[in-house]
C-alpha cells in the first residue's frame, strides 16, 4: 500500500449564486478595497490516504467526493494526488 | 490597471483542532472508505481584482486575507496570482 496526500478543491457550479462570496465582496467594498470585482467561495480539503496504485487513489477520491464532500447538483470538484515516501512528500 | 485573479487557500493551523475534518473521516469510515487516515477542511477562495501590478495585488490579497478572510489566531493563508488578459487566463 502506499501513501498519498490528495488537494480536494470544491466550487460552486458558475450557475449557482453564491451569497456568501456576495457578502464577502460587499464587506471588501465597504472595507474600502473597491477593485475586487468578484468573490466565490469553496472548500479546500487536505486528505491523506492508502491505496495499492495512484489509478485506485483516483477512483476512490472520485467516490468520495461524489458520495460526501461534494454536491455534485450544485457543486464541481477537482483534486491533486501526490504520493507520500518516508513521510516526505513526493 | 491590470486584472488579476487569485485562488486563495485559507487553512487550520496544524496545531488547531478540525472538528469538521474529524467528522469528515469518521464518516468516511463509516462509509467503508478504512484507508483515509486523516481529512483537513479549508476554504478555498476565487477572488478577482484590478491593480497597477502584481505587487500592489499580492500587497492587497494580504490585507484582504488578514483583515476578513483568514483569522490569524487560528488559520494559515496562502494564495496564488495570475494576471488575465482580454479576458484569458494568462
Amino acid at each position: 500500500m502506499r501513501k498519498y496526500q490528495a488537494h480536494i478543491y470544491v466550487t460552486l457550479r458558475p450557475s449557482v449564486l453564491d451569497p456568501a462570496g456576495t457578502a464577502v465582496m460587499s464587506g471588501l467594498q465597504h472595507m474600502g478595497y473597491d477593485t475586487v470585482e468578484q468573490v466565490r467561495i469553496g472548500k479546500y480539503i487536505e486528505l491523506s490516504l492508502s491505496a495499492q496504485d495512484e489509478e485506485i487513489a483516483r477512483q476512490q477520491l472520485d467516490l468520495i467526493c461524489d458520495q460526501l464532500l461534494a454536491n455534485p447538483v450544485i457543486e464541481n470538484y477537482r483534486f491533486d494526488l501526490v504520493e507520500q515516501r518516508d513521510g516526505v512528500t513526493a
